[in-house]
């Protein structure tokens, strides 16, 4: 593709505009979106023309710039992630009213856990976890779980490139991964927020190897945890189930 | 942005190339990809490593090309759909356990229903209406609900834009949208499908217009419409309410 002056390509430029925006600032004057995605002021007024023409951005009242619907549209309506959540939302469903917490759905990517889906539920204990949102593979038992049902090379290249953060925070890291893959869940207290626990169950092909992760956060020495858990490991069955009927 | 010969731009290109993809067109060989995309071959091939290297698309085991899941994950986090469909939720789940039928959330954008989220429900009737999905305003009750509930100067836009479509399947138009906005809801009978009947309620702001709509499809002549569009209108004013709390 062609490149700028300074060498980096219009793939580039653009997956820095897309990457500026998150949660917190879901829209952007163009000055702080040119810096954020260091790009001279003048060129992003010349894309960001381009940009909302396309509807890949949109302006709204205020001058603000912030995602176009057409860029979600694009992302959706084929996105592998669909089959996924059609599987897993009657169940999450399930979990969500019979635990009375927020419960989620997660998949293992570039090496962190990537929030597919969230529901959360008034009163649920606190939960950074967001849709679309990252979080640590070592801090959550959604990462734990994700990482123990992985394919051997998986791991084993989890863990050559993140190593010491492994075993820093799980000194233990086979004996408790063994006992992760014997349990079939994960649980972890306290590592994202002291007061709470997370519990996550895989969601398994027919090899036996994570596909996915259901998850909730429960307040933590409550004593649900192993009906929690027994709830997950159901639920992520049902969706197991549910996803090889999808394929038929 | 920098042109390539044919004068197109790599950013129209992109469209192209993720346009290509839809729900029936999950994954595509690279001689497909560039046939939909209009794009030369050889010039496919090398976007294609690029875009690859971003996780915009990617390459599955078999060698057919998808979208990346980056591009889900760029287009989820801070989307504009994101609070809506948060404050949606619960409700739609009500909707869709209390009626037992599928529930469509879905915003007008560029002329068309586009669905925001759905929540499916075994054994209900068919519809045709999938997640990022677009339906015609004037053949659904979610169209009309959206039409009749907006601003003046988007009623005028849009009965300019298509009022030949728009008289031919309404021919009382003025009458229907008076009746849909003195009814609070919108619906019709087997449009897209002669067995199902649409019902769709609008999610207002503050000064009374539609932000989005709330919808149903049940069986034809169930003799439930009444109390579907009630438990819809219901819903919708929960949708509203939550949305206004989010926003303080």
């Amino acid at each position: 593709m062609a490149n700028s002056p300074s060498g980096d390509s219009m793939l580039d430029r653009l997956v820095r505009i897309l990457s500026s925006f998150d949660l917190n600032n879901q829209s952007l004057s163009v000055s702080s979106l040119a810096r954020r995605a260091d790009i001279p002021k003048a060129t992003m007024y010349r894309l960001l023309d381009e940009l909302v023409s396309h509807d890949l951005l949109a302006r709204d009242g205020s001058g603000q710039v912030r995602l176009g619907l057409r860029l979600w549209e694009l992302a959706n309506r084929s996105a592998a992630t669909q089959d996924l959540r059609t599987a897993a939302l009657p169940f999450m469903e399930d979990i969500n009213q019979l635990l009375g917490q927020n419960t989620q759905l997660s998949v293992l990517h570039q090496d962190e856990v990537l929030i597919i889906e969230r529901l959360s539920r008034p009163g649920s204990v606190v939960n950074q976890a967001n849709v679309a949102g990252r979080m640590p593979v070592h801090r959550t038992s959604m990462g734990m779980a994700l990482l123990a049902f992985s394919r051997p090379e998986t791991i084993h290249g989890f863990l050559e490139r993140h190593h010491e953060l492994m075993t820093d925070a799980h000194p233990e890291l086979r004996a408790e991964m063994a006992e992760i893959r014997r349990n079939g869940f994960a649980s972890f207290d306290g590592f994202i927020d002291p007061e709470t626990t997370g519990a996550a169950a895989p969601i398994l092909d027919e090899a036996g190897y994570q596909v996915a992760v259901i998850s909730v956060v429960v307040p933590r020495d409550s004593g649900t945890l192993q009906s929690a858990a027994l709830a997950l490991r159901t639920a992520a069955r049902g969706i197991a189930r549910a996803l090889r009927l999808d394929n038929i």
